[in-house]
């Protein structure tokens, strides 16, 4: 057997004793805040349904996450064997306890990755696992976990009051019913559990699937979308659904961060030949970057904040997209040029005090380079959070010592768990917790800021950032 | 009422004892050698009249100072409110006090910014504030620093004294007459205060006035600017006149660092066409292009030293730059191809000993791939400091970090404060000192380099590398 | 006399004495591990002939290492001055002693470099200098490197068991007849000294001489290469020859890492313009990223694990190139696109276990954004070590951070030292090992691994992660 599975109560803080104490001390201020969570993507039918639970272990850990099976993919691990669903009827480990027994054969691969910090958190902190999974102890493990799992303190509704959630946002598409999210309002839960409206698969013409995703949109907003403007009317009437339902933002995905103002002829030009089957590449991606215009411009009318993840090539092993669908693990990310591709955007609303944007980035690089200039320019733009393969101990290291320098502290969002992992959530935001406290000890070590300063903004990073962010409290908080 | 706000002797060395300590002792021997400030934006009115004064607060600390207010702008308070002056007759405040209460309320929004560093290290140090300025003592720190400013030893010649200024150089347009730097001489300042020769007005076709600056180029020079040919042979007079009037370098402006030759034939072609208002985008880029290359031809001859600033695109915000005109704040960095930009003028002068090129980038991902490798193999080329938002604590540790194993060190070209803000000279240049002793302390407790020659370095860091890099002495200073 | 030369045991570990002293424990494990080589310069005949030497000082330290000539060529040292040989007939410094005195007179241009570093450690520890390099003490130590470097004990053999190198592997011309190798194959050596690969010669259209190198290739594979056809065919029998002088290798090197299937057609059509010498340089940057492509369907038959070094524009100084030929210190880097370059390779072979690509990048910004996650996901692809400017102290700190997190340890490929300064290989290697304990110190003491995973992973990074990479060895190394 080996010896017990701990987590050292000081991860993440530097080792020198005088920036390890401040560190310590700051976080201690925060580690029970509460949790605020713009963006993510939990299903809102986990909330929803009283009855509902996390699933197995292997449904918990493994099957959902494209982070952990894409690196036991990637040393030959086939995800038909650690129950990854396929869109192409190849027949998956349907028994879970195999797959698990995989998944803990391979647990050393996520050594020093945030993937396997974030896991080790939960099967320790949340679940009260005490060994380091390893093949020979994975089927007790399991037994162990499965118990847990059906027992009412973890289930969902019951661990969301556990983790201290203050607010959680979920991504929906624009043509969602919202059921999930009508039912958690009727039972109170609506201001804690938030939609947010994500247009993509209608507004990305080379999405699969976009001409039906055109019905559907025509159907929920009941606008028959027949031409771009009737387009453009349907998603101002959901967004209108949706800030009912409770939503503060919306979301967009894109590949580059290009945008562009094209003349309503052009758009209307390109949407007329999408739904006639006959747009190109080229039109997709002029209609997304004239799209971002546009909802900005709505963003300023009913106050949606607006959230830009761009960035990620997506899609980029065919075989594995072909046999996996979506969301495979394949999303890789490219150099962006967010300076130019703003400007557009920047132009009509950067200087408009009613609209705010959240930007996110996949390109280190353009950090010091153009999205902090950019955050410490302009009135509406804000810094999102480190996000994807950055949402790290290092990467927010590297974030930290990029941007606030040259954004301040002000014009950056606070933190987001971006995760379908519900139960990883509370271990997320302690990374981003810890990591912030730590560097902002190293600041007061080196004389940069004072411990009083420093405090303020570790409540900032934690906390306050967030929720003004977003609007979901619009007063500065804990500022001396 | 606050604590009393002093600053960290001690700051901006890494907290490790070992290192602390060696940092410090490095950092000893560097604190109080004299200044040397190759380029900078101080206007030569400042010292060419002794009757000259820092102005009111506002004056000194937020009106001209483009980092300070694009953060405040950043979080929403408008430009005007802070009495920066506006091109299109927006009113603006003309009541300092009130621009003055404005910047205090707001002082939290610099905290662990370069720009928080220096102004705090200017009140403290230079002015002897006590308090960290809030709303509640803004007035009373008015007051203060009104009477301070008043008094002779903050006059700017009295300052230039104190701060131990051995030489500085300012930036002055090709057409410009010069009159103060003649004062200058006149009383004996010449050595200590020099123009630089910037002609990027009369070579960047796409100046706002281009046509107007050639005027004035034919009138300063006595040679009537018709054709490319005269241009070229008015531009020599010109850089005569500078050298003549103390001048040992030029600088030079661009979005990119693209350098190409021309024919003859093709350079008259686009300059004919600017004359005569039909110049394009694209001539304009090709123009610059290849005048570099041109300069580089006159600075082997006359032995002035080139410096090019590449890598930002200007005026980002449209609405800014029509209510604000230039350095509003909004220029932001573009990624650069520094490697192919550089090869036209490298293949023709990078290889002269009788040339010298000093190039300044806000491209970080581009130090380690391409300047240090440039640097570290041309002759004739040296790697300037890290400019604008990297001249910064965290943005010099970069910079060292990528740049110094491939380069080396005497392949830089130590460092220059590049400010219009006068009184923030010391405390730029102390950043750059403390920073550089603890980097090398870090060399010294990890064994890359002994106490002895991490010495010479931290000498040449501070003070060597910028006289020989501008050959204000031709010797090498403090090696052992 | 200056004071004893010495190197600091604890070198290039952290100050923090809870991490050095991790670090301390973990490099003892890891120091004396066998050194495996999968890729480098040395050249064959070095240790295939018996009697071979490692020449002079100058020859041993000076012109072959074109990151010492570089360096001091850059700060005005002519390369003639120092030996290094011309292409065009100019004279050169025929006198070893004046190189040697030249290079000691300016050995402070070395400071804080990884070449300072490694020179050091090989004057200190393999040679016994015990004074460090000056101008005064240059001709003293001349003397006393000469008489060692004549003593049986510092033959090249002899340095190969003193080094503990357990596999060397060179890199070949594919056209090679390798007639050292077969000479050490016969004397036992085989095992130990491995030939890679390397067909950029014959198939980079743009090579001078390429045509020339077709006749060599039809030669040395006793097929008439006539058409595209016959030239993969040579190209087949090659590898397999290759493959039987124990070869586990390829290794190919590309401007950018663009990989592209061309049609039969189109190839055919480009090798017909290139074999009547009127291809194009968009012909040979075609063909080379098709060449890739086909290159690793024969990874794929033949088992070759495939290296990729892409981003390096060679010959950036025509002067130089002219005068000194290729590798002449002029090689500067460009930026890559990996997602996008490496998408059809990847495509056609990147889920194929019986494929092996290692790929190494000059572009950092591509360590995050590219390489990370693609390794991270394709089972085919591993990242290679830090490569050139970039295997330096820092260098591999900023590797290990930007690449671990989201690759994974055993998605990387472990090190190899790719140098032709066969005396500096332990030296490298050291650097390596000590890095990655300390890095991995670092994690220990933040409790992000235990010690127990830290000491596995640094038996992973000195020894086995380059072992199984290459297939030397197919099991897992000191794993628990």
């Amino acid at each position: 057997m080996s010896k017990p599975w701990t987590l050292d109560p000081d991860r993440l803080f530097d080792p020198n004793p005088a920036r390890r104490s401040v560190a310590r001390s700051l976080y201690t201020e925060v580690e029970d805040l509460p949790i605020v969570g713009p963006h993510g993507h939990v299903p809102p039918a986990l909330l929803a349904d009283p009855e509902a639970t996390l699933g197995t272990p292997a449904e918990l850990f493994i099957i959902p996450d494209h982070y952990v099976f894409r690196m036991l993919y990637s040393q030959g691990v086939p995800m038909e064997d650690i129950g990854v669903p396929t869109v192409d009827d190849t027949p998956i480990e349907k028994d879970h306890r195999r797959a698990w027994q995989r998944f803990c054969e391979n647990f050393h691969l996520l050594r020093a990755t945030p993937t396997g910090l974030w896991l080790s958190d939960e099967l320790v902190n949340v679940f009260g696992v005490t060994e380091r999974l390893t093949g020979e102890n994975a089927q007790g493990i399991y037994d162990y976990l499965q118990e847990r799992l059906a027992s009412p303190e973890y289930a969902p509704r019951a661990l969301f009051e556990t983790f201290g959630v203050e607010v959680l946002c979920t991504t929906d598409a624009a043509t969602d019913t919202l059921e999930h999210h009508a039912t958690l309002r009727v039972e109170g839960w609506g201001g804690r559990v938030r939609p947010t409206f994500r247009p993509d698969a209608v507004i990305d013409l080379s999405t699969a699937g976009w001409r039906h995703n055109i019905d559907l949109l025509s159907q929920a907003s009941g606008t028959d979308v027949i031409h771009y403007r009737s387009f453009l009317e349907a998603l101002q009437e959901r967004r209108s659904f949706f800030k009912e339902m409770g939503a503060v933002a919306t979301d967009h995905s894109a590949t580059t961060p290009h945008t562009e103002r094209l003349s309503e002829t052009e758009a209307q030009g390109i949407f007329a030949r999408a739904l006639s089957g006959e747009s190109s590449g080229e039109d997709a991606a002029r209609f997304t970057a004239n799209m971002l215009v546009e909802m900005a411009g709505m963003s300023v009318e009913d106050g949606l904040v607006m959230q830009l993840h761009a960035g990620s090539l997506r899609n980029h092993n065919a075989v594995v997209h072909r046999r996996f669908g979506l969301d495979s693990g394949a999303d890789i990310p490219i150099a962006a040029d967010w300076t130019r591709g703003l400007r557009a955007i920047l132009d009509e609303r950067g200087n408009d005090p009613r609209f705010r944007l959240v930007v996110f980035g996949l390109d280190e690089a353009a950090y010091s380079r153009e999205l902090a200039p950019l955050a410490g320019h302009y009135p509406a733009l804000l810094l999102g959070a480190p996000w994807w393969f950055f949402d790290s101990p290092l990467g927010m290291r590297r974030y930290l010592d990029a941007v606030i320098e040259t954004a301040g502290l002000y014009n950056t969002a606070g933190f987001n768990d971006d995760t379908r992992a519900f139960a990883s959530i509370p271990s997320r935001h302690d990374v981003w917790r810890r990591i912030t406290c730590d560097w902002l000890a190293g600041m007061v070590v080196t004389g940069v800021v004072d411990g009083e300063e420093a405090g303020d903004m570790a409540r900032e990073f934690a906390y306050g950032l967030a929720k003004r962010a977003y609007g979901f409290q619009r007063e500065p908080v804990g500022r001396a």
